[in-house]
């Protein structure tokens, strides 16, 4: 247990090490997508005044109970944003907009389209005054003081800066986007676009890196391609641990060939290994441990592997620290469409997947080059076949995207 | 059908309107969520050479056949990242790293922890040897010269930037964000967090705004809170036009009020009314029009209304704009785990909802205060009840994304 965790073992064993961002002010215009840091609640009611719901008339107390159509002597208008606390008297009304202060007084309000107005009067059918409601949303009805209108580790939406713009705050506190540092390792890799000889290969995983890490909520920085020499290693790792990031994730290196150097290297600099393999694949050489006052994640260099891992275990370890709520990466139950049958492995396995919906159902096959594939299915360890029709459990990319 | 279309209509006719974004190159590191806005195919076939697939030792052929163990003098090692070109003779080996260039008279590759070392000399089982795939990456097998790698109108993953990183593209070409240009108008409108009087509240669509622009994937630019007053509104609509943004959005100032200026400027500066209602609730108030070169989307002054017609019209528009293939927003089908009792309505209204998984099921609800939906149920017209287990149509906010 101590190594060779399963994929669930393993999310644990780093979220006990996980450590929450610090917060920051920002202005609201800035802080659609931020996950909040703090929990707000409503200082007072809302609304703070009784407001029109129409563009109509307020109507005083009816005095002329007798009448198919009440009139009323027309007094002034009350606009929205108007702020003088004004009076209707019994008999008469006054022009009101929508969203105005209602006047001391008010019996009810009439939408203008169900009134007639005439020589400085304004006319209402009986049976439409005195049948139908008020028309007015009344002072603090809306929203109760102290009603909770944000919650800390909620990534916050429009409707919610809306809440808090309602009551002029100008800014909210959110987590800070948590620092994460990598490097690319291998002797192969050649950073830029210059010519190249056959033995070398340009270097992509510190595009996939930075792609993943900010959609993940992060904020990376690159430390660039590093050949596998035990003191370029040394070199790299020193500099990302002394910046003292909330993670450092290295590509390359893992594995058991001679200069598969990370492992060695990591230590050298004083880090401390909690796992180096995962009941998983892709993952059977992958470090996790700590680095200073860092996470480390050393992921192994192809491509697909470095995303599969990242989207099974660096991606919900980066939103825990970052300060989401439901930190785990969520899995969907998808319905499979065709039958597939997969090379059997002694572990599960995250195979590329295309989720899609099919009318309710949320369903999934195996992508058809070049298509792109948006999910990973767990494939249980042994498991060969899985039938059309079969329920399989399913991790989209970016925790939970469905194609159209 | 000049006026008041439906939902649908006012989509085509938005979208005979839009103008497709100029292209801009990007560094790949910055690349990804952008939209791709040249199609790229491969220069030439990868991988450049042929690489050993495992660490282990690339075998010449084999001399001694009538051994149960075949062994091979060693003559050498390769490394990933080795340039010169090596040979590997029939009887001898060579040891090799994973990724490495395989030598000239290479038979086949076998896996150190298939091997035995022993004495300048490596053995193998014949078994083993005989039997098994040759563990080379054959030059040009991974990927064909001409085969596209990223397609235009797609929005940019990490992995599409592997595909282009393969080949040392250093940028992609990629789609402007759109810039949209956006006021508030209302007299009662309050910017900052000063103190107010009653009868004013504070303006909080143009943080809804800014939030909901940045997550269509555009640039806003915020004009502040107008008041409803002609010139004020002259003003600000020839300071937008000027600047001719791909969009403008105002809040507020329509419907048939008295200082329901909107859509009288609106005309006055030149603009263009192609509707100014919908059959659509909310969006019984809403212009849509041309003003200069840009599209004109006036919404109504109500939160929830500038909410659900952004997500309805405004955001497809501007993936459109921004060079998204698929511009339409997506609807999915959800089964209604509730019976729901609705006030009817003689169009399509746009209901709040909360859409999640239930085992393979996509689900929908009402949400619970103070709970946020995260969709809109499209409620058909004249429909006031829909039972428990019933299919919905469904418009998830964002696009996508499912609540866990």
């Amino acid at each position: 247990m101590s190594n060779n965790p399963t994929l669930e073992q393993a999310r644990k064993r780093i979220a006990a090490h996980i450590s929450l961002a610090a917060t920051e002010m920002v202005p609201l215009a800035q802080a659609v997508d931020r996950v909040c840091g703090l929990s707000c609640h409503a200082p007072y009611a809302l609304p703070e005044y009784s407001q029109s719901l129409y563009d109509g008339f307020a109507l005083g107390m009816p005095e002329r109970k007798e009448e198919e159509l009440f009139w009323y002597a027309l007094d002034g208008e009350i606009a929205a944003g108007d702020t003088g606390i004004k009076t209707v008297a019994s008999g008469s009304a006054c022009r009101i907009m929508t969203g105005a202060l209602v006047p001391r007084g008010t019996w009810k309000i009439i939408p203008q389209e169900s009134c007639v107005e005439r020589d400085g009067r304004v006319a209402v059918e009986k049976d439409f005054a005195v049948g139908l409601a008020d028309n007015i949303r009344k002072k603090g009805s809306r929203l109760r003081k102290g009603t909770r209108i944000v919650t800390r580790g909620r990534r916050l939406t429009p409707m919610d800066l809306v809440r808090l713009a309602d009551f002029g705050m100008a800014e909210v506190e959110v987590y800070c986007l948590p620092e994460v540092h990598f490097f690319c390792t291998g002797s192969e890799l050649v950073d830029g676009t210059g010519d190249k000889q056959p033995g070398k290969k340009y270097s992509s995983n510190r595009f996939q890196l930075a792609g993943l890490i900010q959609q993940a909520g992060a904020s990376g920085l690159d430390h660039g391609s590093i050949a596998d020499k035990r003191e370029s290693l040394a070199q790299v790792l020193s500099q990302a641990t002394a910046a003292s990031p909330a993670m450092i994730i290295s590509t390359g290196g893992m594995g058991p060939g001679k200069y598969d150097l990370l492992e060695e290297s990591f230590a050298r600099v004083g880090g401390k290994t909690i796992f180096s393999t995962l009941r998983l694949r892709p993952g059977k050489s992958m470090l996790f441990g700590i680095l200073g006052t860092s996470l480390y994640f050393g992921l192994p260099g192809p491509p697909p592997a470095v995303h599969a891992l990242f989207h099974a275990l660096v991606r919900p370890a980066l939103m825990a620290a970052g300060g989401m709520n439901r930190w785990r990466s969520k899995t969907v139950r998808a319905r499979l469409v065709e039958n597939i049958a997969l090379a059997g492995a002694d572990t599960l396995r995250l195979h590329e997947g295309i989720l899609f919906h099919s009318g309710e159902i949320c369903s999934v096959r195996l992508p058809v080059p070049p298509e792109t594939p948006n999910c990973y299915l767990l494939c249980q360890a042994g498991r060969k076949n899985y039938q059309q029709g079969s329920s399989v459990s399913v991790l989209p990319f970016n925790g939970g995207y469905l194609a159209g």
